[in-house]
């Protein structure tokens, strides 16, 4: 923890409390100072006033020297004006005014502040140093936590902030999963895929140079602070101090899934992702092994963080390797059964009575074998409801992937299927479906699929196959730290 | 091939011929009966007449015994009432009544039939087997290809005909790629990604059964006379008679690329794909040689087959191992660079021609070499295609991964660049651009990329990054059979 032993305080955990708290309000602030907020297309402060206008609930304090109007608020041309208190701050001003900012910032005594400004410590001339070491002596002086300097900001959606330059993150959906990226790219990349895949998302975030708030301060909170979040979802390129991040992951093991994408695997990477101060950096191999030990869950792609992500929010987790794949197209079932295998999963036997359960409804034309080929009640829900049903309540499976390809031919039967599945508690095993249709056909049905319902969908077989196998694997990260 | 050897002629250069124009005749028809249509939505019929009507140019003749109008077109009670010539019929009714309809279809002259019915040789009961025979006589009588029996049809995009029960088809974009998958099911998932990731298609079918008509006619077919398809894209459960594919596309070696998915690697799914005859079919090794002996390159899932098709539509091939890549995101490039070393690639080094235009235009406060961070000129579109296009002239550059995550905040960016590359011939080597935005935020700009400059755009860097180890791959598998 970056933050901790420099501060003049001797209770640690006094000083963890309070931290937290402001951690709590820096997130979920009741108000907002934009300093350096603008009327101006070209700046990052225009972007940032967009992404809270019309979005957020709370007070919103526009600061700007030239005063006026901005964004049609009221603007003060410092923060010392702003009549009521402040809990964030977002500052967007050049890097040379960050210091006398923050000193305002501590003086009126803001929560917490999002720095998004760059130019310290990830830029090659050694100034840039000098003033992250300058902004966070600061910092220490106000006890005030930092996102950032260089990130591009976060959004709180489940509270419902958006404190980032990027408007379009208010469009995400309200879920489970906090993401918490290193880079600002990876977190726009990952919001990107979140809002293409309908993934819930509870925030989302970059720590950019983590000042005082890094990989272990994020995860502590989301972890023990946030209720909305279920599930973290990290993307690292290099930690000066991996020990902190993975003995904090160890400690609060089994309370949520953490699933991790580390970058910086090749030495060209790793070289360019500038981090040759972490012992653990460098060495790929290494890292695996810590993040086992840890509990955290390692994926390869940032498909697959969002993926994964994405089914640990909505699924329960799978308890063993037995995979059903029901598939309304026989073609779409064999590819999954082939990429379960690839992935370490196998196909499931089934019981007696599911036999029974397929048999009354599939005639022996088809495979009733898994995986099984649902073509012939393609156009009876009910029946396919039913054999999901059964096989979700034979112990010999463990998860089912539920494939269905909807043309606007049979959109009745895609929402006669997610009626079925509305009137239900929760599926108690994963399900993932892979119910793919055109743009535009079925979004809406697809969006009716709510999460709480124990099943996420992916876009393809193979992604679905994977995603399962992830779910064994988290099942069994967990089980070994209890 | 099925069909040659049961033709009663002895010159089989002229029966191919005469097939060859049949086959011409069937997927760019002049004039098409529907023979099952219906004004019923429950109907395949229905939709079969939803993808033409409005849709497609030629004539279209209806076949119903009940009369009257069939989406609002008059019908016939049987084609040999139809006034004009059928090059193609659709043929929709029950199994029992297809050896009948076959029948008039050959005393009409028709020049060849997609077959949707099901209920042959796919079935477990033998009369299944026992029928496809009997239909298959009759074919060989009037020597009429068909596609089928247990079809979803074709759709051939550069024609303008959408001749399957699924006329979301019509909505494909006119491109280079013709999709041949032996199920429906793939066929549809495949169509439906193309749609998502706006693939250029020529055309894409399912084989079904393959009564005269698998993929050694089909493929053939593609490659020789469709102008229109630049890259043949393949799914394959199984073959009963593997070699004459593999012999076919060794022989045509280096003239289009074809690319293969190919299921049924485990024995679960491989009994489930019911491919118990073909002697290959069984050993996913064995098929894996037999691939590369035959030039094909292989893939493993249905994204990578999508995504690999649309590259090679749209991009050189990768001369070499090399790879350039350029971000506007330093993370989404460090991810790209550590995928391309995972995939066998490398990372160019620079001449100092690139090194020199590079620092024209690149701060040394950033990473200048390979992955470039192209933060700083993130603001200037001309300087990021000026450093592409030096990239490109780089001898040390095979090809080039091209990073941009736009938001809102940057679509002016985002269409400058658009501009830019509009006006160029196009790039001489393979550019694949990962730009991303939120949905809705530039599906215009991103259309406006045209897949005829050289730069096809894919998801996410990972993604990217596979898809250049596959252009590499075929540039390997072309150069070979030279």
């Amino acid at each position: 923890m970056v933050f901790l032993p420099q501060l003049p305080h001797n209770n640690k955990e006094e000083i963890k409390h309070m931290m937290t708290q402001k951690l709590v309000k820096l997130f979920s602030p009741d108000s907002v100072a934009v300093i350096g907020a603008s009327n101006s297309f070209d700046k990052l402060g225009y972007h940032v006033m967009k992404s809270l206008v019309g979005h957020y609930a709370g007070k919103i304090y526009p600061i700007n020297l030239k005063g006026g109007k901005v964004w049609n608020l009221d603007s003060y041309a410092s923060l010392a004006e702003v009549p009521g208190n402040i809990d964030l701050a977002i500052i967007v001003v050049p890097a040379a005014l960050v210091p006398e900012t923050l000193h305002q910032c501590g003086g009126k005594g803001v929560k917490g502040a999002v720095l998004i400004t760059a130019g310290f410590r990830e830029i090659e001339d050694s100034q840039g140093g000098v003033l992250q070491e300058r902004i966070r002596k600061i910092c220490d002086q106000y006890e005030m936590p930092i996102i950032g300097p260089n990130t591009s900001g976060f959004a709180n959606i489940a509270f419902g902030i958006d404190a980032s330059f990027t408007s379009e993150f208010c469009e995400l959906e309200k879920g489970g999963v906090a993401i918490i990226s290193q880079s600002g790219g990876l977190c726009h990349l990952c919001g990107f895929l979140a809002l293409h895949q309908r993934m819930g998302v509870s925030s989302l975030m970059s720590l950019g140079n983590r000042l005082n708030v890094g990989f272990p301060e994020a995860v502590r909170f989301f972890i023990e602070e946030d209720e909305a979040t279920k599930v973290i979802a990290l993307y690292i390129e290099g930690l000066d101090e991996p020990r902190e991040l993975l003995d904090m992951a160890r400690s609060l093991r089994g309370k949520k899934p953490i699933v991790a994408y580390k970058s910086g695997k090749s030495a060209k990477s790793d070289s360019a992702s500038k981090f040759h101060t972490g012992s653990l950096a460098g060495n790929h191999e290494i890292w695996k092994g810590a993040f086992r030990q840890a509990g955290i869950l390692e994926v390869t792609s940032s498909e697959e963080l969002i993926d994964t992500a994405k089914v640990l929010d909505s699924c329960a987790l799978a308890r063993g390797n037995r995979i059903t794949v029901l598939s309304g197209q026989a073609g779409p079932g064999i590819i999954a059964a082939d990429a379960l295998e690839a992935y370490g999963l196998s196909l499931s036997q089934f019981s007696a009575a599911t036999k029974e359960k397929i048999n009354e409804y599939l005639p022996p034309i088809v495979i009733r074998t898994n995986p099984v080929d649902m073509g012939p009640v393609w156009y009876n829900p009910k029946a396919m409801f039913d054999i999901l049903n059964a096989v979700i309540e034979d112990e010999g499976t463990d998860g089912v992937i539920f494939i269905n390809l909807y043309a606007s031919a049979n959109l009745s039967l895609a929402s006669a299927m997610a009626e079925h599945i509305k009137n239900i508690d929760a599926f108690k095993k994963p399900v993932i479906g892979v119910i793919t249709a055109p743009p535009g056909v079925w979004d809406d049905g697809i969006k009716r699929l709510d999460r709480k319902k124990g099943i996420a969908i992916l876009p393809t077989p193979e992604r679905a196959a994977k995603a399962m196998s992830n779910l064994w694997k988290a099942n069994l990260l967990s089980a070994r730290g209890k």
